[in-house]
């Protein structure tokens, strides 16, 4: 099959074999698939990862033993636990410490013509459901994972740092849950943008310290370190943004602070299902193209350009 | 007076002036004043203080307006708030932006013959409460805060990394509270000092990964990085100890893991009074000497060798 591959370099392969059968397991024929940080993360070294790249995608089952899959049009959770250890008896198969997780650790991903996942992991969508809604079920849904960890009030002043593609997805589904939080960034064009998606945006330099929660999406380690100035005492961050790189952190201020950090990574699909099927979200203004997956690798670099917010790619 | 002084040097001066008179302060005689971890930073640089360090005492007021106080034998919380902002009128003097902190932050603290503090900071002692144990109250303070913080369970797993005078102090209360806190540490001759009072220890690099709760009292930047390690996936981090240097740490786990990471600081000393009245909590078999005023130089030196626990001073 075609397939993008990472192996050092990443490359357009058109000889790829076809996903290996497994029990349990059913194939997806991907529509589309959407690029994000952690994917330009893993060219850069992250997870020291060879082999297909991709998480967030919408496609059609193609091959499964399960009859309530054949031929529907899903979704799919990212991390296949063993299903026998504790966390993945506490339906935490995203913690389970032998899963695999697709297009990061283990296990080819989304940007080929077919991939595998676990029939448990395949969620139907709705028929109202557009692809090009549905391709942000994965990112939105580590957005609402935020509801699962932090008792966050809607009286709370929230600063999300980051106006990239992780800060939109978080800042939208905020907004969805009746939260008034602020986007800060540095790049005007995209600021602009999410100011048009009803979002308050400022420039990230002109936040004022005080924040009861503020939610570290830049995807860079030096986000830690601002946020720490922008919480107030007791105040909470929220770390969404993984980096391949560490950084010298200045720790006194969250012990001085009493500040609590919390990490931050999936959640569980059906909220974000639930949210853009009842159009309470709306993430395709942020879709600036759609290429074949034949345009991979200049799609990565289209993803990597600063002032973009959202590259899909169309593998089939 | 006699103070121990700190310019970017320690030194004993018997001519330091006496604390000047204020509104709403008394004046206290300094019995007993222990040295702690913070001290020996702020000889290193530390917040860059500038003063006399000291903010573990027991004392006896000698100068008041409020009669209540007079002549009392007292512990003193070491945080003066303004009084007047949203953290003040919240109960949390401790966070008030315009504080000063005794012997840390603009003033002048309890290696000396006399102190000031808020008459609402100081707490009168119980007869029954040894000076020998009063002194403890401070650090147990902050050790306490943990529960204001936290919710921890008695059967969670929980180690506290470092065999210092804090983690003693954590261990300490947490065994006073009925949890089994594993203490772990690179010290074998307080680790059986320890071990003595009934906590169970373990070498700091025998520790396998796992646990719900990981209290960092290294007092070393490091300590962030092995409790990260350490940590079970969506387990707590509570992080006690300040340090003048930053470090560079990789954070992805943090997100990957979903840990929460807490800063932790000083407490309400209501509830150290309390443990240490009832006898739930007896600190002074940590008491390596207790030496007077004019070997200050000499105590910090002992303080700073990290076979000892607590170094006391006499002031008077």
């Amino acid at each position: 099959m075609r397939a993008l591959c990472f192996d050092r370099v990443l490359e357009l392969r058109t000889d790829y074999p076809d996903p290996p059968p497994a029990a349990g397991e059913s194939v997806v024929r991907v529509a589309l698939a959407g690029i994000c940080g952690t994917d330009l993360e893993i060219t850069r070294g992250y997870m020291a990862y060879r082999g297909v790249p991709g998480h967030e995608f919408v496609g059609r089952v193609v091959e499964s033993a399960d009859r309530a899959l054949s031929g529907r049009r899903v979704v799919g959770e990212i991390n296949a636990g063993c299903g026998r250890c504790r966390a993945c008896a506490d339906g935490l198969a995203r913690h389970c410490p032998n899963r695999t997780v697709l297009g990061i650790l283990g296990r080819d991903g989304a940007f080929a013509e077919y991939l595998r996942l676990p029939d448990a992991n395949l969620k139907p969508l709705p028929d109202a459901l557009a692809d090009a809604a549905a391709v942000f079920v994965e990112p939105l849904a580590a957005a609402f994972e935020i509801f699962a960890q932090a008792a966050l009030k809607r009286s709370d002043r929230i600063a999300i740092l980051g106006d990239g593609r992780l800060g939109a997805m978080v800042a939208l589904t905020l907004q969805a849950e009746d939260f008034a939080p602020i986007v800060a960034g540095r790049h005007r064009e995209k600021l602009a943008r999410l100011a048009g998606l009803g979002l308050t945006v400022a420039d990230a330099a002109a936040l004022e310290p005080g924040y009861d929660v503020v939610i570290d999406c830049t995807g860079n380690p030096h986000g830690l370190t601002r946020a720490i100035e922008l919480a107030r005492p007791r105040g909470t961050i929220i770390l969404k943004s993984t980096a391949a790189a560490g950084t010298a952190i200045n720790l006194a201020p969250i012990v001085i602070n009493e500040i609590t950090v919390i990490g931050s990574r999936c959640g569980r699909f059906e909220p974000a299902i639930g949210a853009l099927a009842a159009g309470r979200i709306d993430p395709r203004p942020l879709i600036d193209e759609i290429l074949p997956l034949e345009d991979g690798v200049a799609a990565f670099g289209l993803a990597a350009d600063q002032s973009r917010f959202k590259i899909l790619l169309r593998p089939s």
